[in-house]
């Protein structure tokens, strides 16, 4: 008999504790192999500190169904970077405090420096030949994972975008006899995926987003400025959704060019994001209404627009990962291989966590269309599986229960 | 046999396409008085136009059911003041449209302003001793109407404000080993009822949002301050919510003691909001780590958390109106009595417009706490009815499906 812990690292998505339900409850189910499910509190960074739950506990106080459908990380998170020198004290702290708990087998839920975390403690545990296993389960809403089809997380993330974008739409064009432009800003510094998203809002050919730039393409400003005259012919309001690390192609992001312009009360610099230079950019040389959206930290918080497809993938990433470490495995990242857009199927494998740690993965550029203002049919097909379905909230006095650490 | 016609003016909200619907469908309903319903498109303004269009036609494509749940005002909207003067030939030439199309019903879904246009309308009316009788449909997120315990579009906004400001404490929680501030700014510029549903967003004593503010009360910077420093004690990550409106109480808003600080490239002064401008006061006076959050148009325009209660009623204001005009009321708003809070009760009157359209509703100052930091439970039980229920949207490809003028 040996026990798990479980850990939550990186920004919180609107499905990260699905993944921990999924790794919980299948360690719970085989009771035969596991005794016990610890969580570690604020993941690595909290482990050292002595900082973990009993996850058994909360199912017998039927929390667990409740952590299910909660956004951001039960656990809470932690941005701690393991050293690169394996020769660090750190881990042989580390591995100490993983064997006085008997712990056998090891998943953390995160992005890219999660899966760094797992690489150098599956290394370190082949190096002394710990008999530990270390799994990653992925999550980013960025979907910027390589040797994985997609993500978890990005799913929910992108079903908000694009209903919000879609939202957002309607909003703009209440005064539709005026002309104006609403720049939506979306996360995103280095990869568009979430952004692309919001293709999926268009009702219509033509409809809006009219005008849709990621960060995987230079952006030019007086190209742009052209593509802004000429959409407003056709459309009175016109929506233009950015990422907000859209660039010009050689490392500098568009809102520094706006970033040495005056300091606030407190001589600090007035640092403004992209969407709010290309408001300022576009006043300035067209002369038309613009207001400049951020849709901000709701597009990995959101709760009710739950994607389900994404919901039921990170529940099964965590139960596969269980499955995948008693069966032997270590180093892995569960990962999401894709049979069919229509009908959708996926299926579950493990790779190598090492590789995908070090890398990033753009939105191919072949997808990006019109000189880097549109996308393209290939994108929709790839992405719309990723927002079906809804998932059913428990509620109460008419708002989403959340469950808590008490 | 007479004709309808009906508009939709000011700010959008995610019910107002409700009460087009209870309009239009009890119109159509009582055939055997009324034979056409007309919609302006763009309000007054567009009617001066000649642009409207036949509703019927629309229930008979089967659009009607798809408008009734679509946020935004399906008709479009203006923000067209009639002048003050009723001796303005705007008037003559509007009541001549209004004969031409045989109009003897005028019904207007609005706010303050709305409501000003159907004062003027009746009064014209009276004085040219015309037949034509005209009818307010109340709307408005900012709940700001007197003459009504609540007005449509106050309860969906409000509910996505709880959600959303739930939400946002889940995602400024995960790192709840370091210490935080973030701000959310919620609309609002004159009335705090939107900022004071916030406070339903609490799921026990003493959980965020710690600090809540409204424009009722004088914003003291100092005193907030010291709110925030005691806050932090207990609250690792403390969540403040703040109206846009927040002000010294001499009629400076908190947002324009940044407003004369820097330029943008383009020579504009670098307005920002009054949490922008709290955010950047806290980095300073306390060294903690502050983020701001402006809610933006999602507060009214968003679908995916609609008010069952708010939009019921929304639909029933229209229904109302209609049955009020045929017994002969002209003049008037469609205004909501409360009965009881819980069991929640209410019926449907109507008010004289002519108060309403001058006059705006705060926020009691009894219901604001703790010196001007804290919301009571007063209000939360009127607040709380108003969110309950949820609505069923028609959903495609896992997105909702919008009506929209083709």
């Amino acid at each position: 008999m040996k026990n798990i812990i479980v850990g939550q690292s990186g920004g919180p998505t609107a499905v990260i504790n699905g993944s921990l339900y999924g790794v919980v409850s299948e360690g719970l189910r085989q009771n035969e192999t596991i005794r016990h499910v610890y969580g570690m509190v604020n993941g690595i960074e909290g482990f050292l500190n002595d900082r973990y739950i009993d996850m058994g506990a909360l199912d017998e106080a039927n929390e667990l169904e409740f952590i299910k459908t909660t956004p951001g990380a039960y656990l809470g998170s932690c941005r701690y970077k393991l050293p690169e020198d394996l020769n660090d004290p750190v881990y042989p702290k580390l591995f100490q405090k993983l064997n006085e708990k008997e712990i056998e087998y090891f998943f953390y839920i995160g992005g890219n420096d999660s899966m760094d975390t797992v690489s150098k403690l599956s290394r370190y545990a082949a190096a002394i030949e710990s008999n530990i296993r270390f799994i990653g389960i992925p999550k980013t809403i960025d979907n910027d994972l390589v040797e994985t089809d997609h993500t978890p997380g990005y799913g929910s993330a992108a079903k908000y975008v694009a209903t919000t974008v879609r939202e957002i739409v309607t909003d703009a064009s209440v005064y539709d006899n005026k002309k104006s432009v609403t720049i939506v800003e979306i996360m995103g510094r280095h990869a568009g995926w979430l952004t692309a998203a919001s293709v999926l809002a268009r009702k219509f050919e033509g409809d809006n987003p009219v005008l849709i730039y990621l960060p995987e393409v230079a952006f030019d400003q007086d190209a742009f400025l052209e593509k802004v005259k000429n959409g407003l012919e056709t459309t009175s309001n016109l929506v233009v959704c950015i990422s907000e690390g859209i660039n010009n192609g050689k490392g500098t992001f568009i809102c520094e060019f706006a970033s040495d312009v005056g300091v606030d009360n407190f001589g600090h610099k007035m640092l403004t994001g992209s969407g709010k230079y290309l408001e300022n950019l576009i006043k300035e040389k067209l002369g038309v209404k613009v207001r400049s959206i951020e849709l901000n930290v709701c597009q990995r918080c959101s709760s009710t627009m739950l994607s389900g497809t994404d919901h039921e993938e990170s529940v099964n990433a965590g139960v596969y990962g269980v499955q995948a470490a008693i069966a032997g495995e270590t180093g892995k990242m569960i990962s999401f291989k894709r049979h069919s857009h229509h009908p959708y199927e996926v299926s579950y494998e493990t790779a190598d966590v090492n590789i995908i740690c070090n890398e990033e993965k753009p939105v191919p550029t072949e997808w990006i269309i019109n000189d880097g203002s549109d996308i393209s049919d290939d994108f929709i097909a790839y992405a719309a599986p990723l927002i079906q379905g809804d998932v059913d909230l428990p509620v109460k006095d008419g708002l989403p229960v959340f469950a808590y650490r008490k």
